[in-house]
């Protein structure tokens, strides 16, 4: 108890303390719930813990609003009390996965960058009525300095009726100093967001809230619900060689500076793999402009490689969450964590320049990347940030491995079933066969770069079939397809569990 | 001549003074040539003319970069002497949609507001060799004052090794003054676009060349070849009442201001009449960022309900073009042509919270939207600002008649045949029948939404069984469908010449 009150700065604020079973209590069905967390990193535990014991003897449902994922402390708990009635915008919950695949939740799944400000306008019906907020400590006006992540968690607050704190005493009190804490205002008064470098520093360091806002304060001491990464394996070390050898050429042929630009990569295994496929290259003074620091990231930064990287949330393994407390004095002057609403700023993505490089379900031969449903149904996790940065990238990438499911399915497709990224907004795609640049190219001239460079050997006389059949079909028109046969491949895998014929 | 000498402002340059026929023989095959131009309005005339009788006598291609759209005499004119290899990034003619269908010509269908810089970039196969741009006048400093467009202008004439001007006598001068000319950096030295109001001037008023620059000029007195607008039908006017009465809702709910924010319509004759809808609204100090301006926002200016209106091209019908013309000194207090770099910038877009009023060709139960493509796989003109605008709007919006070909086809389908914008972005659907509001639904609320109020009566019960089936095979997933049956009503469609059963 002694810790919790040296980071409750604020005296006054002491008598606001109460167990997570109270605070709990605040929050009344059919409330919009604006909670912290991007990733299993920063999110709120105790209160949604103490929330689902209640929602188990009466029933009830609320919206949750978040940054992204969170772990399984909130998102399982309430999914499996079926306490949620609405989800944005991204989730990644096994048993979450399952509501909203079963019709017991809604899940609008939104561009990260644009939660907070839909958030803001009104337009999920209503606006944010509590905020539930993981924080390292509360100062003397009542401000509240973050954790792991930004997120919404900014926007939330300062939207919301009144807020519960979670001061997580796991949570290293140095982390204070590396959030910049910035809202834009909203049309027609908006200003430039004046990030021009991706270290550049435009706001706070702790979220404005001030101590009237805050309703109940809930010590935790549970840890981020952060998982290990997939060990690193053959064909993600080749997808890595791919990309690194085509910015060597681009650095040669003048298309990139030889520090590259900055760096986005996606959540997860294969990004992370690649990002480490950095740490034993020749760049240097990378700079990385992204939504989650993972450990390839600090890999690099020990590496002497990394000049800044810039995110929304730290999302280590546990060993890279360790590594992370461990040397964070060092860490804390090259990382900084700002909202998402800047982390993946389209604004900001287009003027520095990103390099986008994200995870791909499946990619058609014309260039449409799936990043979302299986089979065109099924929610897997959702769009993330992939949509903020592909569309605004200096060079926008996708990565996947060529086939899934021990080769029962092609991850280059005639047609994928849902479109997430359009063919408008696709430059280079990755798979372990190799690299597809289809820049400037028209759709017949990129199907026949993708399918020779990225298909699978199995699948790639079938896509060249499918192709030509498609143009004799369509007298070479624009985008030649044999409308009837398109998705075939999707259903014949439903039907025989394989897209071979 | 005396007209030409007098708008070439320095009497050096009259030496370079020649004859269309000469000019064009700098233009050699296998070029990249960046032209001025958006919609038909402030293209090249005189030389792609002159071109075109060169390459009837000796075969040979090029590459033709445009701003979007240009008049016959160029698209029109070297299509049918077979003289495009590849074309970006818009077009709309029917000898130069028949090239891209046949495999005759390579066409990359881009995002207007990516063309010029991904031209800077190196992205499109080498750098603008030589840019043709019409003009108003020359300057002593050998500046091009442009005429009715903007576009690329700016960014082509930077990048080009050298420039043949169009001096066109047609296009009154008074036009100087109205362009405002802003080439951003490019990344890493990209800096905000300054743009706050519709109306902040951030450039010159002339495009930056110089004296050693130009190559040749040469005299040009064939007018812009506008084309009449559609009468406004019933369908237009009730599309143009569902959404006016959306917004009066959306200003009662506190969620627009009474002047709305920032306009943008859609090139065309739907798009041009949901405008007039305004002229007998009884809002005023409405404001237009958008990219051409058409007879609609005249009308609204005549009205004296237009507060200022920023594009990045005036193409008016044949009337309306004269209206321009004789009442030039009224209108350019309250119009401004800027580079469709930041008439279309998401930055800019986002920032002061456009309202983007598009049309589709045909949209899905789930929100999707096909812009491009008919029957998945002909391209009919391209994707144009309407992406830069959808996924940047403070609200998105899209329109079309319910039905096409006297009602054989159905524009709302169990799922798009090809996607132009996703899910993500869209936020309203207005056909006759009536306005779809989906912003922040689940896929299966939104399907019912479109249904319901947007679909014609002929095929409502079809949607709504395909709905009901396609939740009943998936129990329920996310976004349900039948993928063996999801493209089926096209297929229809190309086998029967209807989409009904």
């Amino acid at each position: 108890m002694i810790d919790i009150l040296d980071r409750v700065r604020n005296t006054e604020l002491h008598s606001k303390i109460v167990t997570a079973d109270v605070a709990a209590q605040a929050i009344k069905p059919n409330m919009n719930v604006g909670i912290s967390g991007f990733t299993p990193a920063g999110y709120p535990k105790a209160v949604p813990m103490a929330l689902a014991k209640i929602m188990k003897e009466t029933p009830f449902k609320i919206n949750i609003w978040s940054g992204a994922s969170v772990g399984d402390e909130c998102d399982g708990e309430l999914a499996r009390v079926n306490g949620i009635h609405h989800r944005i915008p991204y989730q990644t919950n096994g048993d979450l996965r399952k509501g909203l695949n079963s019709g017991q939740i809604e899940y609008c799944d939104l561009h990260l960058s644009e939660s907070a400000q839909l958030s803001r306008y009104g337009f999920l019906g209503g606006k944010v009525d509590i905020a539930i907020v993981e924080a390292c400590a509360i100062t003397e006006n009542g401000d509240i300095i973050p954790t792991t992540s930004m997120g919404n968690t900014a926007s939330y607050v300062q939207s919301a009726d009144f807020v519960i704190v979670e001061v997580n005493t796991t949570q290293p009190l140095a982390l204070e100093g590396m959030h910049d804490v910035y809202v834009p205002l909203d049309p027609p008064n908006r200003q430039p967001i004046p990030v021009v470098k991706v270290n550049d520093r435009i706001g706070t360091p702790y979220i404005p809230c001030g101590v009237d806002k805050i309703k109940y304060i809930v010590p935790c001491d549970i840890g981020d619900d952060v998982r290990p990464f997939k060990p690193i394996d053959e064909d993600s070390k080749k997808m890595s060689e791919h990309i690194i050898n085509f910015f060597r050429e681009e650095i040669k042929a003048g298309r990139l500076p030889k520090n590259l630009l900055p760096l986005q990569s996606g959540v997860g295994s294969v990004a992370n793999a690649v990002i480490s496929g950095f740490v034993d290259s020749d760049f240097t003074d990378l700079e990385v402009y992204t939504e989650v620091i993972q450990d390839g990231m600090l890999d690099l930064a020990d590496a002497g490689k990394l000049k800044f990287a810039s995110g929304t949330s730290f999302s280590p393994s546990p060993d890279g969450l360790k590594r992370l407390y461990d040397n964070i004095d060092e860490y804390r002057t090259k990382m900084m964590l700002r909202p998402q609403e800047v982390a993946n700023s389209p604004e900001v993505a287009r003027r520095i320049g990103i390099i986008a490089m994200n995870t791909a379900i499946e990619f058609d031969i014309y260039g449409n990347v799936n990043s979302t449903h299986i089979m065109g149904s099924k929610m897997m996790n959702g769009i993330g940030g992939s949509g903020d940065f592909a569309r605004n990238a200096y060079l926008t990438c996708f990565f996947t491995t060529s086939t899934a499911k021990g080769g029962l399915i092609s991850s280059i497709v005639p047609m994928v079933s849902h479109v997430d990224h359009t063919e408008h907004d696709t430059d280079i795609f990755v798979t372990e066969q190799g690299l597809a640049d289809v820049r400037g190219l028209s759709p017949r001239e990129r199907a026949r770069v993708i399918i020779e460079n990225c298909a699978h050997p199995d699948y790639k006389p079938m896509l060249l079939d499918y192709l030509e059949r498609a143009e004799a079909a369509t007298k070479k028109a624009h985008t030649p397809h044999i409308i009837e046969e398109a998705l075939s491949w999707h259903d014949r895998f439903i039907k025989t569990g394989s897209m071979k014929k």
